[in-house]
């Protein structure tokens, strides 16, 4: 029923062979960067306990989760203490009332026409933007901007495709733009982007859109950031752009939107028309395929999770979430005008909670974050950990407290380079 | 950084190929069963609106949560409302206060010594199910018992391995027990089983334990019943019977346990002590290699979900939910004490909330099905969507009202076979 079994054949030490691993792991780089900042973090404030560190090193949110979203979650957990309003397990791609509300969203915010049987809400965009690559074949050739979120790479390591990076840098305001002799058939793209803080106007996207479709490949568009965006000329989402439906799927997430890192919530688009080859050059709906996956490898959201996502998408929801973003967005333009006082490239900062900085006098990346952290008790992340473009640059976020944001920028300034 | 990424080579059409799906894909059985079952009641439903149509077919709880999950669930909500107590991104495995209060249900529950660091929290035991095979290499040959849960057998598919099956049939109780000239490197076992409510005593637990150390196999151990275990010789964890924690890796879920269908939470134990083979032929810890499989690809379980989850194994917690397991076992009895009457063998019933039956008159699947639907308007699920070996055989489940069970009973008793 479920395929056909066939007995193996045995040669040889097979028949002692044991239960192989997936070798691929062994390409991952082991995941030193949190690590090593936590273990120098740790070194320092062991040496010196009565240090005030800031951290602006890790993008975790701080402030609370908003008031509607607390007391839908209420609702929903209280729906599930009666036998008459309890729920069993959820569609596997999410409540049509979420996914009702994410469409509508869509539709309000950025006057993209998406339906809500092309949304599937997950536990995170980060467990999409990696399970995603079940539906593909593992001989597509994989493009990635470089500085790079490790998810994507990462993913794609395990499960053996090759990658191919295209450089951000200064030179192109660490938005890199596509080469068109270089071929993929999968194409991550993150804007606003995270480590850069860089994001890309619709023109930018626009070529995007015209390299995957030139060569058929498939965008895979992070816009986790999308909340951020403040300047009109830049897609909060990538079906702002004509012919995106045809090549991209989109990952979306509450996590930095409404604060849900440790509520979990995120939302996938596929839209309808978006195709993919079979080995037997037949079309077939990615949007299919990957409702299978989930359905074989996914059993939805929770449901009061569900519900409180629902509520920030409501008037009251909106109104209070965008509260906390502007907090956010404060501190980023703080830690920015800092930046531009001392003279000190970067990108990001607007429309983006990161600031990504050029490490002043040609430092290091670990240089500048053993400095800043002796020196001034800050924490950052070396840009050097996401990828080789980053070396020589810096990240800092926006998602720390306003007055140790201040502090912490005070206290660069009084830095001596 | 990431890896070494280099240009692709193009011959001939290459240039234009597209992005390519997993072809895999296609080798997976239409999932027909539940969409048919839903079309053929529809169907009845339609021709007959007055019918009073009783559902024992679906795995899907009714009761609701406990209040101590209850309380737990608001209480955790309330946190993430302030932001002195806000939680942000959730460890990969789960907070230690689940994981230790897990280590401490099998203590006091198996007397298994399980240390919290062999615990992963999960979103459910199917995505664990499903996301392990990430960490095996895909020529590991796969074993599975038939009848069987589709998700075993699909997410192998998906990743292209090989299955072979061990027959559960009337001869063994349908419990399917290994046969030595059959090599594998992966064995799915669940006990209690679903579909066909069976369980394994440690006596066959044990000898599945030596059959996959002779050929140094991992079993994959699916728990998810355990909670409905009720006979002193069927082990609630395979960890009871010597040997399993250097060839098993369980899962569990609180779905059935707690009624977390709709709340989604499970867990996963990998002892430290189990491994497996990289290519080179080196031991591999499992346990390694799985968190690094989540730290890449997932981001943890919600919060106020773990504050539940954690709700369950505390003394008001582990009351309330046997209150709710004992009606659920009731509703088994009944059905199977009515299989007693009519002479029907079956298996299941206790130890399970499962009843597997033949039908009668050596009637198949389907036809027993429709027989039900129409002459008794009672739904259950066709053995035969659960792999060869359940044609002719039927599943029924003790998750419904106690009313609506005892009336279906009623209504069987009454058929003519």
């Amino acid at each position: 029923m479920y395929g056909n079994g066939y007995y193996i054949k045995f040669t040889g030490k097979g028949i002692n062979k044991m239960a192989l691993m997936n070798d691929n792991f062994n390409n991952l780089v082991a995941n030193y960067l949190f690590a090593e900042i936590a273990k120098r973090v740790n070194d320092y404030t062991k040496a010196h306990p009565e240090a005030d560190v800031i951290r602006l090193g890790i993008g975790d949110v701080t402030l609370p989760l908003a008031p509607a979203v607390i007391e839908a979650m209420h609702k929903g957990v209280d729906e599930l203490a009666n036998k008459e309003t309890f729920k069993g397990y959820p569609d596997y791609d999410g409540y049509e009332f979420l996914r009702k509300a994410i469409a509508d969203y869509y539709k309000t915010k950025n006057n993209v026409d998406i339906s809500p049987n092309e949304v599937f809400v997950s536990d995170g965009a980060k467990s999409d933007c990696g399970n995603i690559v079940d539906i593909f074949d593992k001989d597509n050739t994989v493009l990635v901007t470089d500085p790079v979120y490790p998810v994507y790479v990462d993913t794609n390591i395990i499960s053996g495709r090759k990658i191919l990076y295209a450089d951000s840098t200064e030179e192109n305001g660490f938005a890199a733009m596509p080469n068109k002799s270089i071929k993929a058939d999968l194409i991550y793209l993150c804007s606003p982007n995270n480590p850069t803080g860089s994001a890309y106007t619709k023109e930018q996207l626009s070529e995007w859109i015209k390299y995957a479709k030139g060569q058929n490949a498939i965008i895979l568009y992070d816009a986790a950031y999308e909340a951020f965006i403040t300047e009109d000329d830049i897609p909060c989402s990538i079906y702002e752009v004509e012919g995106a439906k045809e090549c991209a799927i989109e990952f979306c997430s509450l996590s930095k939107t409404a604060g849900f890192t440790g509520t979990r919530c995120g939302y996938t688009i596929i839209p309808k028309e978006l195709k993919m080859k079979n080995k037997s050059d037949e079309d077939v709906s990615v949007y299919d395929t990957w409702y299978r996956r989930q359905a074989t490898k996914f059993n939805g959201v929770s449901y009061p999770v569900q519900c409180g996502a629902a509520a920030v998408f409501s008037e009251e929801g909106q109104k209070q979430i965008k509260e906390n973003l502007s907090y956010y967005q404060e501190n980023a333009k703080i830690i920015a005008n800092a930046l531009d006082e001392l003279g000190i490239y970067y990108t990001g900062g607007k429309n983006s909670p990161y600031i990504w900085l050029k490490c002043p006098n040609n430092m290091g990346s670990w240089e500048f974050f053993d400095k800043l952290l002796n020196e001034a008790n800050v924490v950052g992340t070396p840009g050097a950990g996401f990828g080789k473009n980053g070396e020589g640059y810096f990240r800092l976020t926006a998602f720390g407290d306003r007055e140790k944001t201040k502090e912490a920028v005070e206290r660069i300034k009084r830095l001596k380079f």
